[in-house]
């Protein structure tokens, strides 16, 4: 490493940007759409800040391409690693070479560390991430009853991460019921002692409730879940990160709920993705 | 475009760095090794100056993967393009789906647009922009006797973009004397007025001699050609940047010879290749 290629430069206080040289690594992160995504300011400040030669960049590849661009990358040598997002998560369990525990049981992978051998190593950090930011926020996950919305990979991690801290009840809604009921039966095999069911309306109910879609991410999307039904004594936690006030946190909070924002989340996990995809090494 | 991703930062008086962000379009350049190259420096500088957001990565890539990590770049949505270097360049002609005129005479490609489709354009600007940094070093290609040591893509380019300009004699110098002479006898088809020859020893009778070979970027690598037989009145040009003062300039030097490295050359046709990526679009 030289010392050019270090060079870390503060730029309104807070974000800091590598010189990149052919000595750079490479990471990335795959998802589509790609616009709103917020890793590579994250990513590429944390690098700095440690000091470490490597730049994480957007890379959009529609489902139909995953498995190409995944071949691909097998054979960029300076390649470390990927994040993977929407709607890549569960897909990319199956690409992996191998996969981690957490990412097994969860049924998606949402970060990737490639070995010097092109070998795909995957594993899955949404849910720590996500039980991170609660307890850094204050709240305790044991004995609690959570609502999520949604059944795909960021909602089944959420869902796994909190059975696994201590939650009592999870309610898994979806529109597509039978994805609801897989996942529920997921959980229950895992934790025989978790109380599960799949019932869209009990908003009321809840503790926690969670938008585990990508619902709110674009201007007409519907809501994730019937928010006439929230009140006072509920907090509201929503995965997407643009816009970083969804829909959703605006109605939780003219209900006044408690409110939890994607981006914590995200930087709660970036420093284990890193970790994985040996960016520090 | 926002104007966060399009914040550009002056370092050390030269180097401007963009903030890559999920609306950032990526460009690469593909090489193997990969250490040495220059350009995403002097690109990323040139997409900051002009306010594009943009960022170029190095791309290392072996000959064997490179039909694969093509495959995959065609899938990556927002993927511009790429420069091809050593040693891809001839390789990449077949890999395109198009090629410009310049590129098929020359039977390279160094440079390749991705267009919405995935389809890849290329186009070869080596010889163009060797031939624009020696006239603004002074030297007038027309009538000119060349010595180019090399018959690869490089060396390919630079030969061809000579002839056009009115070079009188061309001697193709190569370890190889088959390559040379197939060399050779491009040139003379297209060029049929063109004195071309492929005499190795012949160092001392030319008016400027090229190392279009990558000898001089390892620490170990023979020199190009017999430096011993250079004499005051020749010019002596490079193509390796890294170290930019290779063996062969610092034994040119020696005798007394002008020095073109190959740094100017790159940033001579730095701003060709953007426009043919569509960069600045």
């Amino acid at each position: 490493m030289n010392t050019t290629s270090n060079t870390a430069i503060s730029l309104n206080g807070h974000a800091r940007l590598p010189l990149i040289t052919g000595r750079t690594r490479m990471f990335g992160i795959v998802a589509d759409p790609i616009y709103h995504v917020k890793t590579p300011e994250v990513m590429n400040a944390l690098f700095c800040a440690r000091g470490v030669d490597a730049v994480l960049v957007p890379v959009h590849v529609s489902p139909e391409g995953l498995g190409c661009v995944l071949d691909g990358l097998r054979r960029t040598q300076n390649f470390g690693g990927f994040i993977a997002t929407v709607p890549h998560k569960t897909a990319m369990l199956a690409l992996c070479d191998e996969a981690s525990d957490s990412a097994k049981k969860v049924g998606a992978v949402n970060c990737v560390r490639r070995d010097a051998d092109g070998r795909m190593i995957g594993a899955m950090f949404d849910g720590i991430g996500f039980v991170e930011a609660i307890r850094a926020g204050g709240l305790r996950p044991k004995g609690m009853s959570v609502y999520i919305a949604g059944a795909g990979g960021a909602a089944a991690a959420i869902a796994f991460a909190l059975a696994e801290a201590g939650a009592r009840h999870i309610t898994v809604a979806n529109r597509t019921i039978e994805r609801a009921a897989a996942l529920a039966n997921r959980l229950k095999h895992v934790y025989p002692h978790l109380s599960v069911d799949n019932e869209v309306d009990a908003v009321d109910r809840h503790d926690l409730l969670v938008n585990g879609t990508s619902l709110g991410m674009r201007a007409n999307d519907e809501l994730p879940l019937d928010v006439s039904r929230l009140h006072i004594r509920q907090s509201v936690a929503d995965v997407v990160m643009v816009p970083e006030m969804t829909p959703l946190l605006k109605a939780a909070s003219a209900q006044g709920c408690r409110l939890f924002p994607g981006r914590p989340m995200l930087e709660a996990q970036i420093n284990l993705m890193a970790g994985h995809m040996g960016a520090f090494d």
